[in-house]
Order: structure tokens, then C-alpha cells, then sequence
């Protein structure tokens, strides 16, 4: 058994991983930080996990998260690089839900985050953690950065396009459409995600600029090996869980007898957590709720030049805490899929 | 016109306010209060607003009130009070949305509240601001202290049963489970009322004991003039708007001949914002919303000798602006329905 | 394993027990009828399964039912009544979501559904599949009639009191003001659960007189051993999945010491699928969205002589599908709580 | 008194029209047909209305619409084509808010709609009923054919850049990725639009083509006064009333110092329900609920080539009844606001 610790089990990516890992046939939860809740019953906070989660809370002192395998951060930005490099020493693994190890240039992490960054020698060494991508260096990585949300779902729907040995379409106008539900907020007490101000409403938010954009164009351009320009739109929907991204993309000239529907099948044949749907099909976020899974469904309107990447994923699980759980079995040479067969909730 | 100024126009019951004053034709909205806010436009935080109110906040002490014939606080409890001696003076007329002015008993008040009452003697003037019962002591107060949301359904709900001469009913044994939206929370940064909370999700709170239980009681009492007894369930309901108030009553062996339909009819027949529902009707919330309207039906399941009562209104306008608004006309001359015709938003 | 067969798989109690029967470690899904889709993959009405249920839907004389060891009815009333016969006589075991094996008088089976009831035979020898109260004669039943959703959660919250050998409670004055999500009218195309008349809304139904009152009448005089006399009123509450139940109930004078806390918890303390919460909660229907945990809390407001319980399930689950594969597990010998493990879905 | 028909007037934009007519100071409603629901008050079916409407619907045979000044048909597609001849033939105006007189050209008509059109002569004299762009021949139409919901977001969104001598913008490429809540969909019942399908839930759909693309196309042309080339992705969004565009297009190298901001405030200068809002504004969907306002947003990320423009208004509103009631103003020379000044509902 894997002995597992989280920092920062309070808000929702937290109890998503208390999900996961309560259910996870070789994960052990041995300790799980706040030091605000010190003592509580996690199951006193989130009943959800009565008769599945035994353990308390503990303030970050006294948690021996050296004796841990691995631990996940589910916490502020910041949190984690505070925390690794004692941890690395005692020989414990990192997952880090939060930024700390997603941006590869401090310069740009700064930037976005207000913060300098205070390990980047420890940056250096930590793998993002998209296993589609990064699968073999995640195998044996010591600091893992997961994805954000959105760049999860906008780098696997734009991968297979620009993973080939030479631009198949316009690699500088690109444009992701994203949707996302108001768990993506965060647990946090804000007016702005209040059910009377985000529920029968619709709107775009962080147009001018927004955090995932220089991690999704550091994933890109790592993918494509080729420097890409792409504009990013995030708007809130009034559901809890859910991401839909609709990438846009313009094919070039020469490209345009590719039978896109089967590059993508080819590209995640072997994937177990990225489903390319039939011709024509338009996921829901409903289709993948509660799930690891990530559906794709390619389109080409009236049969043009541009291409129309439909991507759904849950935030909370692909999206997070999913995806950190995947990357966990990888380190630890499992199954992948160990943990992680949850069928989507519908309706 | 009526100068009309508001203290505290940030909440929902302020905002709902502003929707209402803004179209009324005989009110001239000449200072709305914030702190926080002094100096930004009203239009600003509330883009519902543009082209409607020009206005800006402004801080208390600059927002001339005195100059104002009536001040409508949307204030926490607490504020009204500590206000009133200066206003009245000036001879301004007060209006207020929060329970400064509710209950009589200033040791109920300091009970539930958890501050001594400040003004005891302006207190004993207030008038309760429920038209449907206080409509002439409304017409001349210098001080309405406005129902909250719950106790207006459930009060409006049972008074035609209580108001007759001897009990119809077993009065000791009465039960309102009652239903709200969440924006009778208020707009206050809470995680309890996020919608990745509160969506997709139905709960009972308060069951141990509700400010709006003394409120009511103290209420149906007036009505009566007899004791009562009510149990009082509150349950938060995933939309925005509206109360859905379920209220059972004991009907007593002589009274198994009345037909209390008739009874309901009869009672509020002359009313604007009372519409008892025609037999077998089950009203539905958004058949108010937006509205100052208030709707009922009487139910009798199999013909037994329980009595369902079905109470629907808009907790922001019937249980808040709307009835401020109506108590303004009351108290000003107007015709009641003045800028209170607005037709429910459906769908 | 067990052969399981689904006749009805199209609606939301049948894809939410495919749900279930696909991660069911001892059950095989070896045959699902639709005669409206017969040769359709289950996964392309249902995307969410994709991976996971590979059968197609197939007409039902296509179907070789008799060959299974259970079939799951996920039908409208009726049909399971019709296809009973045949299936008992080649052996096969049934398990009825629907109504026709719960109610144990022809005539009321006829007066509140409309149809005479085609086998009364069988029906006599039925076993109304609620495993906490009837657990023994589940286990060799060859027919299970479901429990509907609304009386699984009425007969679960006030078994504890009934069950007494004397009344603990006035046993003639019950009321239950139960609310339910959408997902409780089924999958049907019908306007009044569409989305832009049911969301951000809230109103009571069927308050005259609800199928589910005769049910839970004769479930809960089965408990008590004698006539009891319940008001039940149904609402329709804006969320998919989730059934809250209050139920008041009025305490006798000479029970008014009795710990009625303790009484619940001594009355479920062996049961894996009911939680007795700690007194003073307020269940939300999330803590066990997608999941077959059904929570209780005990109130008793002012300590007062009013019982205020609160009951809440997933109606889809403890309420329908989970509910039926806790019976097949009884049937069967195996874990009663095998395949049900899920830890509820949370936000 | 203007005197107003309504045929088909049991759907949302009827209900729609109804609530907006019932205000309006000089219109009588003097019909509004249903041949199913003949002689039911129209309060009935809709309680919303209850006082505010006394009419019943009524045969279309018994409904003198002859008599009227003006008709709007709130039908399916068909229907208005079918009745112009003789209503015209009577001098009877017409609004028709399906699709009949929206596509020039029949073939494009009947390509889409799947029927011939029958009074091409008609089609020829209709007026598009998009104000802001039409108003002078609105003025004097006989026959006005109201633009599709997302069409007039559409439109009006990309307007002012069109509207120029020459192009801004590579108008080949423009794209839309539009999000509308689920009264778009029409009150019918349907299976894919039913709360338990659609909430908690985001898709896109008909990216493979959509009614509103041709009429979009040929709106815009006639703007630009040349061919636009537009891709157009509608998605559901799991709320009642609301639609958001996204609009993207990419700025020509030479158009690159233009002060877009400024040009967009020009373009609407005089428009009294078109709110261009201050830069770096993200309008709301709930910031014009249940008005005639429609509100722009002008971005352009990190000062790039490509332009954002968000577009919302409420799509049973701006988008159906409320802009066929401001061309009734325009076509009776009334003020173009006249009942249309209500305060959008927010929360």
C-alpha cells in the first residue's frame, strides 16, 4: 500500500482526492493537513464521506508527512514550494494540484502569480503532469506539477494537430472557447460564485488575460516543438462540474485532404482516459461527470478550413484530482486505470 | 414626488429596491448610502441598472438623508436603530428592511439578535409593516418595521383561519415547513450559499430555532388574540428567488363543516396582493416572480381534517422591497399599487 | 456470476442500474430490451457509458430473458406483471421497479394505477423489496416489488417509532412534506420538467392525492402492526437527483422522556445503508448523490412534543436501482453491500 | 389604441409577448389563438398573467384577427406564410417571429425548413425586422419577419465593424461561439431540454450546420455590402432565458490603430437598447434579463489582431417578443421604447 498524505483537503479538489484515494484499492490515507480544522473529522466537514473517510485533520506540525510515499498539495498557489524541498529530503514523492511547478521560466510564473518562486532548482526536475503526453518522464519523476483545468482540455484537444512533424494548420491563430463550471473557483466564500449571482446567468470572465494561457502555450509549443499564438476565452457556466472547451483551428492549404477524424483516433488509440467520439457527435460535460474520462468529438463545418475541436472533461477529476491519482499510479508502476474506473454520473 | 434615500443599497433587498424605485413614478431617489462604495455609481456594481439610475453611493455622513421624506434602510439588523432618533426628528419617515423594528418584546429582540435594543421607545411606535393586516396604522407611522420574508407567507398564509372570532383550528399545533431561494441569504460571501454548494442539492437549517419563528408567532397572535403554537421548518431550495411556504393546520370537529375556500376568498377579497388560487390549484414560485403578488391555495386532503395551505411569494419583493414599496404608498396617499404592477417574469 | 437481465433499460432508473450492474463485480448484463431501439448500442443513448456496457438494446423477443437469473423491470407499471409468469416459470427471479408487486390490495392496485392487476397470484406471493424491514423473505423471494422512492424514505425515517410494541407517537397525524428532484418523473418528453419551467422554481403537486400515499400507508401499518394515518404532500424541487423528506410526528404525553435519538440509532445500528446522523444535523440530499446511503437526523425543536425527522436518499438509488441490486445481493447470498461501496458525488 | 393579435400564444415567446403587451400603454389585446386550448383563459394556463390578462384563447376561425391592426404570429415555421395573403388583404399588419419572412432567398428557405415557401411575392415586400439596422423600412412594412435569437446577437455584435467603407476585418473568418439558454429551445416537450437532462450540463450542437447560419450570412452581407464568410457554434447553456456570442474576428494589418472602443460607441451612439459598455467589460447574461437591452463588450487581448466582442441580451426578448414589439412602435410611429423600459430582474 501506497502511503498517502494531503496538504490541504478543504476545498474541492481536496475532497475530490479523498474520493478517489477512499476508494483506491493500493492507496492508504495516512494524514491529512489544515491547520485551521486541527482535530476535526474530515467526514465532520464533508458527510459525503461518512463510513468512508475515518481520518481528522491535523495541523501541518504534526502530520508526519515524512513518512508519506507521496503527497499531494491541494492548496494555494505557493503552499507546495514552501513544503518540498524537507519533503524531497525524507525521500517523499510530490503532486502538486496547485501552480507551483506547472511554469517552466520563473520570470513568467512571477508574473502571473505575484510571487517570486522560492525552489527553481527543484523546478527544473518536476514533470508536468499530463500523462499523455509525459507519460515516461512521469514514471520517475520526484516533483510532479499538474495541469490546470483548462490547459488539460485544451492541450489534449489540440495535441494530435500539432504533435506531427509539420503544421497542419495555422499555428498562430489558434482560439479556445472554454467553458467552465464554478467549481473551478474554488471553495472559496466570494460573492462572485454565490448560487444567486452565477445560477441562471452566463458570462465570459478574464478576457484580458488569464493564467492558463502561458501554461497551455508552454504545453503547445513543447508538443509541437514549434512556437504557436493562441487566444484564450474563459467563461463561467451555472453547473457545478464540467469543462467544454471548442478550439478553433485553421487548416492550411496543404493540409486539406487530412482525414482529421482518424488522426485523432490514431493519436489516443492507446489511451485510456481520452475517448475520440464517432463523426458528428457533440459531448456533454454530463457524459464524463465524476470521471476521469476526457471526450473529444473533431468537426468540420460544411467541410472547410477550419477545424472545430469539441473537449469535454469533469475539472474536478481529469481536470485535478483524477489526473493526480493517474499520475500517482504511474510513479508507483500500477495500473493506471487502479482507482479510476468510476462510471460518469447521468443524469 | 417623494424624496427617497436608501442606507446600505449593496444587498439584494437593496438592489430589488433600487429595480422598484427606479420605475416608480411618484419616488425621486435622491441618496443611496455606502461606505464601502462612496463615490462609485450604483450603475457600476449593478449593470441592471445602467440608463435606469444614475446615482452613485455615497458615505453616510455626506448622503443628506434628513433632507429626505422617507429612508428605507437594507441594512443589517443593528443600523436602523442607531439611525432613527436623528431621522425622525428631522422628520423623516423610516421604513426598514431588517428587524430592528419587528418584534415588541425588546428581550425577544436581544435574545435572537444578540444586541441590546437601542431605541426602545421608538420601538413601541413602530408599526408592523404587513398591509394586509396593519393597513391603518401603516398609513400613519413614522417608523415600519417590515415583515421578513418567511413570516410574511406564513402570517398571510394563516390569518384568515386565525382572524375569526373563535379557533377554527387546533392554533397550538400549527406547522410551516417553508421553502426558500437562496437569495434570502442575502449577498453576503458565504461558502454555504455558493452555487457549487447550494446547486443540485436541497437541505433543511435552523431546525433547532429561527428568528422567524418569534416573529411569526408574535405576529399570528396579534391576528388571533389568542396564543398560538407553530413549529417552523425552513429548507433552502437550489433557484434564486421565492418562499414556497406549506403550512398544516388541525381543523377542530365543529369546524369540519366550513368551506374554507369560500373563507380565504372572502378574506382577502378586496386585496391587490393576495390572489387566493382557484380549488386544486398548486402555485408554483415563479408564478411571482419579480411580482409584489402573493398567491394561496387551500387544500384538504381527502376531505380529512387537516388543512394544507399553500403560500407563494417573491421573498425579495412581497417579503422585502416590494412590501416597502407598498407600505411608501400607504404612507404617502398613493394608490397602493403605484409602481407595483409589474407583471411576473415567466419563464 | 449472476445472469442479469433489463427489460426497459431507456429511462432513468435503467441507466442508472446499468450503472451500477456494469461496476458490479458478480453480476453479468447479459440482456437489455427496447423495443423502440433494438439493435442500438446502450452507449450511444448514454455516452457516459462508453467502455463500460459494450450490449446493445434488443427487442424483447429477441432477448432470451429466460435464460438469466434475475430480470430488473425498469418499465412502466404493468409491463412487469405481464412478463412475470413466463419468466417464473423458467426460473428466472424478478425484481420490479414499478408498481406492480407493491401494493398488496388488487383494488387499491386498480383504483390508483387504472389497470386490474393481471396475475394476483404472484402478487400475493411478492416481497416488497425493502431490505431493513423485510431483509429475511427477500432472500428467497422469486419476486421483488420495489419500494417507490418517496415511501423508501417516509417508511425508513419513521420505522424506528413505529415499530414499538406500543405507539410512541400519535400514529393517526402523521404528516410527511417530502420533496423530490426531477429525475423522480422519469425520462419522459414532457413540458412541465423541462428546464425553463422547473428550474429556479418550486411548487407542490399531487397534493389532493399521490400514488405513493397507499403505498406507505400499508408499509408502515406492516411495521407498526397497527392502522396509522399519514398526509403526504409531494413537491418538485429544481435539482436532477435527491429526495428530502420532513416528517412530523407528534409525541404521545407518556413517551415525552424517551431518548429518541438513541431509539434511531439502536434501531439501525446494524443496518450498512442507513445513517443515523449526530443530533442537531441537517442532511443535505448531495451527501449521498449517486449512492445508496440513506441519512436520518432527529429533531425535536424547543423539546417540544413535535418529532421533526429528517430523511434524505437519491431517489434514483436507494430510491430505485441501488435498492434493487441490495435486494438481488440479499437474494443471491451475496454482500449486501457488494457494487454499492460508492462514496456519493460531492459538489 | 393599437389593436393586437397574437396567433400561437401557448409558447414562451407567446407568453412573452403577452406579459410585454399587457404593460404597454397603447396597445389592446384584442385575440390571441389556440386551437387546442380554445376557450381557456389564457391566465390559466399561464397564472403568471393572473390579472393582468383576461382574455381566453380562441379558435383561429372565431378570432376576427381582421379586425386587428396588427398581428404577431408566435407559431411554428409556416404558419404566418400561410395567413399573410388574407390578413394583408384586410390591411392587417404583420409580425411574425418564426422564420416564414426571414430568408431572401425561397430556395435557402426551403433548403432549411424542409417546405416550400408559399408567398414568395410577399417574402419579396417583407421587411427584416432588426431596428438598428432596418428602422426606416420598418416604419412603413407591411410585413416584418423578426430575426432569429442568436441572429440579432450576432448581428448587432459584429455591425459596426462590417458597417465600414472598407473591411477592418478579414471578413472570410469570422466566428461565433455562441451559448443560449434553454427557452431558445421552445416550450415543447422534448427529452433533450428536460431540467434532468440539461442541468448541471454543457454541450455544444448543429456544428455541423444551424438554421441561423444562412440568415446570419445574409443579414451581415447586407450590412458589409459584400460576402462574409462566418462559422457559427451554438451551445446549450443550463439556464432559463440568456444569450452570450463570443464573436472573434481578426483585425486587418492596416485597420490596426483604429480605436475599436470608440468605433462601437459611435456605431450605437442613438440606440436606446443597445448598450455598448466601458472597456474591459464582461457583460452578464442576468444584466439584461427579461429587458430589450442588448449589451457589447469590445476586447482585444494583449493589444493582438484579433478582436473579441461579447454580445448578451435575453433571447425571449431583444431576441423574439420584445424586438417585434419595438417595430410595432416603429411601424405605428409610436416611441420606440414605449413598454419596453422595464429594469432587468437581478438576482
Amino acid at each position: 500500500m501506497i502511503k498517502v498524505g494531503i496538504v490541504g483537503g478543504t476545498g474541492y479538489t481536496g475532497v475530490e482526492l479523498l474520493r478517489l484515494l477512499a476508494a483506491h484499492p493500493e492507496a492508504e490515507l495516512t494524514a491529512i493537513t489544515s491547520r485551521k480544522e486541527d482535530g476535526m473529522p474530515v467526514a465532520d466537514m464533508f458527510p459525503s464521506l461518512r463510513g468512508h473517510v475515518s481520518l481528522a485533520f491535523s495541523a501541518p506540525e504534526k502530520a508526519r508527512l515524512n513518512e508519506c510515499d507521496v503527497v499531494f498539495f491541494a492548496t494555494p498557489h505557493g503552499v507546495a514550494m514552501a513544503q518540498a524541498p524537507e519533503l524531497l529530503s525524507a525521500g517523499v514523492r510530490i503532486i502538486d494540484l496547485a501552480a507551483d511547478f506547472r511554469l517552466k521560466d520563473t520570470a513568467t510564473f512571477e508574473k502571473w502569480y505575484g510571487m517570486p518562486h522560492s525552489c527553481p532548482e527543484i523546478l527544473k526536475e518536476a514533470v508536468y503532469g499530463l500523462p499523455e503526453i509525459n507519460r515516461d518522464a512521469i514514471r520517475n519523476a520526484r516533483v510532479v506539477g499538474l495541469p490546470g483545468c483548462y490547459p488539460t482540455s485544451m492541450q489534449l484537444g489540440l495535441a494530435p494537430l500539432l504533435a506531427q512533424g509539420k503544421a497542419l494548420v495555422n499555428e498562430s491563430t489558434l482560439i479556445a472557447d472554454c467553458k467552465s463550471g464554478v467549481s473551478g473557483a474554488g471553495r472559496k466564500a466570494e460573492i462572485g460564485t454565490l448560487l444567486a449571482e452565477a445560477s441562471d446567468n452566463f458570462k465570459a470572465y478574464g478576457v484580458k488575460g488569464h493564467r492558463h494561457l502561458p501554461e497551455t502555450t508552454q504545453g503547445l509549443e513543447a508538443i509541437a516543438g514549434r512556437p504557436i499564438g493562441l487566444t484564450f476565452v474563459p467563461h463561467l457556466v451555472p453547473m457545478i462540474r464540467g469543462i467544454h472547451s471548442t478550439l478553433y483551428a485553421r487548416i492550411l492549404p496543404e493540409s486539406r485532404d487530412i482525414d482529421f477524424q482518424a488522426l485523432y483516433e490514431d493519436y489516443y488509440r492507446n489511451e485510456g482516459f481520452v475517448d475520440v467520439m464517432p463523426k458528428g457527435s457533440h459531448p456533454e460535460t454530463r457524459s464524463v461527470r465524476a470521471s476521469n474520462m476526457l471526450r473529444i468529438a473533431v468537426h468540420r463545418p460544411e467541410n472547410g478550413d477550419l477545424l472545430v475541436i469539441l473537449v469535454v472533461e469533469d475539472n474536478l477529476v481529469k481536470g485535478a484530482a483524477g489526473q493526480g491519482v493517474q499520475c500517482m499510479n504511474i510513479m508507483f508502476g500500477l495500473d493506471e486505470k487502479l482507482g479510476l474506473k468510476q462510471v460518469p454520473i447521468l443524469p
